[in-house]
Parts: C-alpha cells; sequence; structure tokens
C-alpha cells in the first residue's frame, strides 16, 4: 500500500483509489507524457554511480518505491571496463511524504551499503551559472536568449569578462557583470584574476562556471578545485584541431566538415570528458570567413545541448569519459 | 550557325531545325533532365585548372558552343588563395561532329594559351579500377555489388591482395585475383612487392587504385608515381586518430561521433587530399565492437560516394585541397 500522504495527494490529483493498480497504470502511460512537460513539474533527480553488482536497481526503485515515489524517467548503463553501474531516476516530488534533505537522510545507508556516489538535485532550485566570455558574444547571446525565453531552466547568477565589450547587452538582461583584467604575461597577477573569479564564483554560489568562448586559459588548480562543474566550449571536433586558428586549420587541411565540441574542463587542457559534439558539412566553395561562421552555429548548438545536459543531471562522469542519458 | 553535321544530328535526334533558338531552349530545359541519367548518356567531361583571368568561361564556352556541343552539367570555382580556376563542363557527345581525339587536337591551342591543365574524359571508356585489399572485406563487398549492380560505372581489372582468403569471392565476380606477398620485415623484398603491384597496375591499364582497406603502408615512390590516382578509405574523421587502432582511440577519449575520410594517397601518410568524409553518432552505451561496426559502414559510403566523384571526374585537386563538383 501506499503511504496515505501520497494516497492523498493522488486523490487531489483526481486520481481514485486502489493505488496500486492505478499507479502502474499512470505510471506506463505517463512517462512520455511527463517527460516533454517535466521542467514545469517539481521533482527530484537522483544519479548514482558505484560498482556494478546485483540487486542495485531492485534495492533503489524498492526505497522509492517503498514511499510511493513516482518514477517519470529511468536511465541505466553498465561501463564494463569500469566494472561500474550508473543510473539516473527522475521522481515526481509531490509522490513523496517526504522533502529532499529527508530522502538524502533515509537514502544514505542504502548509498553506503553499495558505495554509491550520488546526489538528489532538488528541480525547485534552479541551477546557478556563472558565465566567463571575454569578447566574441554568439555563444553569450545564444544562452542568454535560451536563458530569458524560458528554455533554459536556470538562474545565471553573474558574467565575468575581461573585456567591458558586453556589459551593456549583460546588464539589459539584469545580470551582474563583473569585469575581471588579465594581465598578459604577468604570471602572479593573472594567478590573482583567477583567485578572484573563483572567489566570486563561490561568492555567487555558482553550481557550474561556462566557458562561452573565453579565451583564457584556466589553471589546473582551478579545474581541479571544481571537477564536471567547469564546462568549456571547444571551436574544434575535437581531437581534431587543437590550438590556435582551428578554422584556418580545417581550410588548409581542405576537411569537408567541421565541428565544435563541449567537455568538462580538467588540468589536462581540452582533453577532459567530452558531453556533446557535433558537425556541419563544408565545401571547396567555402572559404575560412564561412567556415567561422559555420563554426559560430555549431558552437551555439552543442553547448546549448551540453548545457541542457548538464543542468538536468544527465550527464555522468567515468574516468575520462560521460555517460549522458539524453 | 550550327554546322552541317551537327544539325543532322539534331533531325535524327527528331528536333526539327532553327537550330540555335531549339538549342537554347532545350539546354535551359534538359539540363536537370539529362544530369539525372547522365550515366547512359555517351559524354565527354571536360575539366580544366588554369590561372585565373577574365575571359576562360567565355573561351571555352564560345569553343564548344562554336561546334554546337550541347552541355548538360557545367560547374566553377575559383581559389582566391592559389588564384587558380577550376571548371567542369559535360558535353553530349552525339552534339558534337567530331570524336573526343578531335575534340583534344582542336582544344589544344586554346588550352596553350590559358596555361591549362586539362583533360577530356569520353565516358564510353568506363575507368579501370585496380583493387588492393588485405582480409577485411566490407568495402571491397560493397564495392563489388555496387559494380555489379550497375551502380558504379567502372571496369575493375583486378583485385590485388597480400592474402588469399578473399580469392573465391572476388574470382566469382569473375574478376581476376592476383596475390602478392608482402613480407614483414624484408625492406628489399617488400620493395619488389610494391613494383609487382605498378607492374599489374600498368599492365591492367588501371585508370584508379583503390586501397579498399589494405593494411600495406604504400611507399612514397608508387604514391609519386600516381598523384590523385590512389585512393584510400581511412577509418576515421581525419586529422583525429591517426594510427592504430582508431575505435578504440575514440573510444577511450569518449568522442560523441566517429568517421571515416576518403583521400588521394600523397607521400605525406594519411594526409592527401581529402575527396570525402563522414561521421556517425554514438554514444555511451556502444562499445568499441560497435564502433567498428558502425566504422565499417561509414567507410563503406564515404569510399562508395568518394569513388563515384572520382570516376565522374568531378575531383579536381588543388595543392593538398579538392574541388568536388558533386
Amino acid at each position: 500500500m501506499l503511504p496515505k500522504t501520497d494516497c492523498k495527494r493522488m486523490k487531489k490529483g483526481g486520481i481514485s483509489c486502489k493505488p496500486i493498480v492505478a499507479f502502474v497504470k499512470i505510471n506506463n502511460l505517463a512517462t512520455h507524457f511527463w517527460k516533454h512537460r517535466m521542467s514545469t513539474t517539481h521533482r527530484y533527480t537522483l544519479t548514482i554511480s558505484c560498482p556494478d553488482r546485483a540487486g542495485i536497481i531492485a534495492a533503489v526503485s524498492g526505497f522509492i518505491a517503498q514511499h510511493g515515489g513516482f518514477i517519470v524517467e529511468a536511465s541505466y548503463h553498465t561501463d564494463q571496463e569500469a566494472q561500474r553501474f550508473f543510473m539516473r531516476q527522475e521522481i515526481r516530488a509531490d509522490s513523496l511524504p517526504f522533502d529532499a534533505d529527508e530522502f538524502r537522510r533515509r537514502f544514505a545507508p542504502l548509498a553506503l551499503e553499495f558505495v554509491m556516489s550520488w546526489q538528489l538535485a532538488d528541480s525547485a532550485l534552479k541551477k546557478r551559472l556563472v558565465v566567463l566570455v571575454s569578447k566574441q558574444d554568439h555563444c553569450l547571446d545564444d544562452l542568454l536568449h535560451r536563458w530569458r525565453s524560458g528554455e533554459l531552466q536556470v538562474d545565471i547568477s553573474c558574467v565575468i569578462s575581461n573585456h567591458d565589450d558586453l556589459r551593456s547587452f549583460v546588464e539589459w538582461h539584469g545580470i551582474p557583470f563583473i569585469r575581471v583584467d588579465m594581465p598578459g604575461n604577468d604570471a602572479i597577477a593573472k594567478t590573482a584574476a583567477f583567485e578572484k573569479i573563483a572567489a566570486l564564483f563561490e561568492q555567487h554560489r555558482g553550481d557550474c562556471m561556462v566557458l562561452a568562448r573565453f579565451m583564457q586559459i584556466v589553471p589546473p588548480w582551478l579545474c581541479q578545485r571544481y571537477p564536471g562543474r567547469i564546462v568549456n566550449i571547444h571551436h574544434s571536433f575535437l581531437p581534431s584541431f587543437v590550438g590556435a586558428k582551428p578554422y584556418h586549420q580545417a581550410y588548409q587541411r581542405g576537411v569537408k566538415l567541421i565541428g565544435a565540441t563541449c567537455h568538462y574542463v580538467t588540468d589536462e587542457l581540452d582533453a577532459g570528458p567530452i558531453i556533446e559534439q557535433d558537425t556541419v558539412r563544408i565545401d571547396h566553395g567555402d572559404t575560412v570567413d564561412d567556415l567561422v561562421r559555420y563554426g559560430r552555429d555549431i558552437e551555439k548548438t552543442v553547448l546549448a545541448r551540453a548545457l541542457r545536459y548538464h543542468v538536468e543531471d544527465r550527464v555522468l562522469v567515468c574516468g575520462n569519459k560521460t555517460i549522458v542519458f539524453r
């Protein structure tokens, strides 16, 4: 039997009793429906990674069912090489008789038993993005549009830049714009600048740092401080054309496709776990300027897709690879 | 006025006189129609590359029109960097009052004036492919199927391999299969083996050597002997994952797309002009074996497309890049 509180909630939603039977039916029928409107539904997203063994799914789904939890989306993956199991469950918050903190308290013993790395995200608390940008604004513009149109359900805590060019545009959105100068060849001053960025990230309680065409190399110590929380859009189909002027490199090499890569930043430059990639077809009629133009478009869409996956807790990191439950 | 012979031909084709007017109309209306059935129509394909200047198109199209030539497809491109002009014209053979050799003789002075590199291909003479293969047969199988179904209008002169595995399959097609052993570490014997391959290519009057997953490194002297005539299918989206086990590399790197590249072979290994590339999307659920399987499919289609472009004289080389008039 479902707990009393849950039964009450189901009634409130216009669903009559015989809760177990009704529940199974609704669960089957509703999955597709809920998946596509989940962004407006209060939900908890439970993501888990642990050593693979028998009984993990049963234990977790048993725990959720025991409390009447209504799962609207579930994904599983085993990495055979790493012998690790990954899962993601989206649960309707109103189907549970307690809040997120209580969920975490009750779930902790089970997590301990299975040696889980896990987290429970609450959709009522939007992820807070801190966006770093230099002068190129196509990714920032695209990101802010998706934010203000409501497509991307996040809070943008602030935009940090080493130039003032985009201040007015950012402030028009009512978002704080903070300039942090990046002195060219002064290593000590540069470290201080990145320490200021880290402090701003903490001060604004950032969940995720987005390098939206930020043309400075983030130092290893900062990357190590926020593993899986700094997202970079790279202007190439990695591992091709690492380094300067990728579109010139692609043009000179006569490739027929160019691409973009969105990845988590690690201390190894541009070699962190890839979240999303895509390519666009080019031909001999395209100049370097054309490539740069197509490049901007593919950068925007790849970053937007990757951020959406990240914000919805669809990306789990396994070594230097990602599992993306799209 | 059109020459008398040409007028006669047009009448034979059921088209009444007033040739110039009729000609223009037909030319406009027929372009699309002819483009899609050209493989069954006897035609000459004129490809030209020359220093860019004013008047090239007028001179060439004037020459063709002067002899009543009916152009069914025309493509032009200027490489601004190289300051070179590229063009390709397909002309209905029956619209001209002379044969290919006479065309070449009459066209030569104009070609000289514009310092052209040029050739006239006659569709009545199918290109002769010599296919090199080792043990993996997916590209060979695909190629032979396209050949025997008539999709790819070529002659396959012979198949050369360093193994006997595919002899029976090739011979079933009525195509000569020649084994040329590749001694592992004996450099002199290996040179002799490639000299034998070169001799076989000449003996079979090969137009194009296709490396259909031939797992041996073709020596520079052989590449230099046949520029733009040796086609290789590379099992990666070049320039990514050059070297051994590309699918393992891709898997370890966690990329979200894998690809294949078809290119002309030059003495710089795998860095010759790219004819065609494509990618296929993968995700965390795909094993290395899955990647290898998708890889085979993308290799087949990329090779098939590139060979079609090559055989139809749609590929013009400009430095280390190609112009592909698809």
